[in-house]
């Protein structure tokens, strides 16, 4: 099981570990980070760069792609390199996976159009914009499609993948590998659960629009 | 607020990027991925790289420091370099903070001596070598020392810490922005949870074991 996990300068890094800790549990899984120029790649917040071992051109036909959001997913809308590569894996991959705002990278690679799909909540509307129907889902699965909600919903998208490639006991434990089980001090991850004033607030001052 | 997250030779990249992408939210952040060598730094599967931007003498009293678990926490246990730096940090720290295996490595050090303590489930008992009291919670704070489970538990503990520093406010604000809203497709995230016989399999092929 060959796995892509693309990153992008200005991705955010939960993103891609969150499925990367998980899918690198598969039966053999071979992993690849993947990026337009191979080596260390920034996240959105300047202070973690993560390797990218190889070029796109590198990895031509992965069985999973997982593409990242973040900040710099908008300057990647219009990166025809990196959706024609998009375009390129999908019509080969056995699933073509995506984290946060990466759906709208999908999105405007044109590989989501009819189909139900989520992003971050702060982006999900956008996705109209490439034809697809946003779901407030955690993680949403469309054919071979697979796109999960904010940051930290690629870990559950992972475990959820890791169910349908291998089976439910395998899954469950790479869950229990990675002592998955969650206890958040708060329950405010989500903008149906959050304080209404934190909600309006960041919709006030998300740049998350397209331009 | 300077946060100090440390990375070795085949730590688990969760256990570190996820605090890291909660940490990094505090007010005035000021985040330095550390290792006894910059550079580059291999995760335990081998497939990713995350780069230390920082050797350890470059970083002598951080408020925050953060140390990962991992395969590769064993052979640290004995790295006299990296532990009297945990000491000369711990001097000045305002929170010394570990995930998983972590623990371990600030036991070693001599940190952990009749305080509460825990570590990945695998890990727990190995505490008691070090004069520490293993708990099964998933995030035990005693004085300045916040010990975070397995793996994925790191985020849990970034988000009470940021509650502690910042206010439950901003902690909320956090866990709505990485939608931290867990649905995990199974309940086995904890060997009180997951079926027997995983957990049994785990125990009996674990090398998680002093040498």
């Amino acid at each position: 099981m060959h796995i892509a996990l693309l990153v992008h300068d200005r991705f955010t890094a939960l993103d891609i570990v969150g499925p990367y800790e998980v899918l690198s549990h598969l039966p053999d899984a071979r992993v690849d980070f993947v990026a337009e120029q191979p080596g260390p790649v920034r996240t959105d917040t300047g202070f973690l760069a993560v390797t990218a071992d190889k070029a796109l051109h590198e990895v031509p036909n992965p069985d999973i792609v997982v593409v990242p959001g973040g900040p710099g997913t908008f300057d990647q809308l219009k990166n025809q390199a990196l959706l024609d590569w998009l375009r390129a894996v999908d019509a080969t991959s056995t699933w073509t996976t995506s984290v946060c705002s990466g759906s709208l990278l999908l999105g405007a690679a044109g590989l989501l159009r009819g189909r139900r799909a989520t992003s971050h909540w702060l982006a999900l509307d956008l996705l109209k914009e490439f034809g697809a129907e946003p779901t407030g889902e955690r993680v949403v699965t469309d054919g071979k499609y697979v796109t999960a909600a904010g940051v930290s919903s690629g870990i559950d998208m992972g475990l959820t993948l890791v169910g349908r490639i291998a089976g439910d006991e395998h899954a469950q434990a790479v869950q229990l590998l990675i002592e998955y089980d969650p206890q958040p001090p708060y329950d405010a991850g989500s903008p149906d659960k959050a304080p209404a004033h934190l909600v309006e607030e960041f919709r006030t001052h998300s740049r998350f629009t397209l331009v």
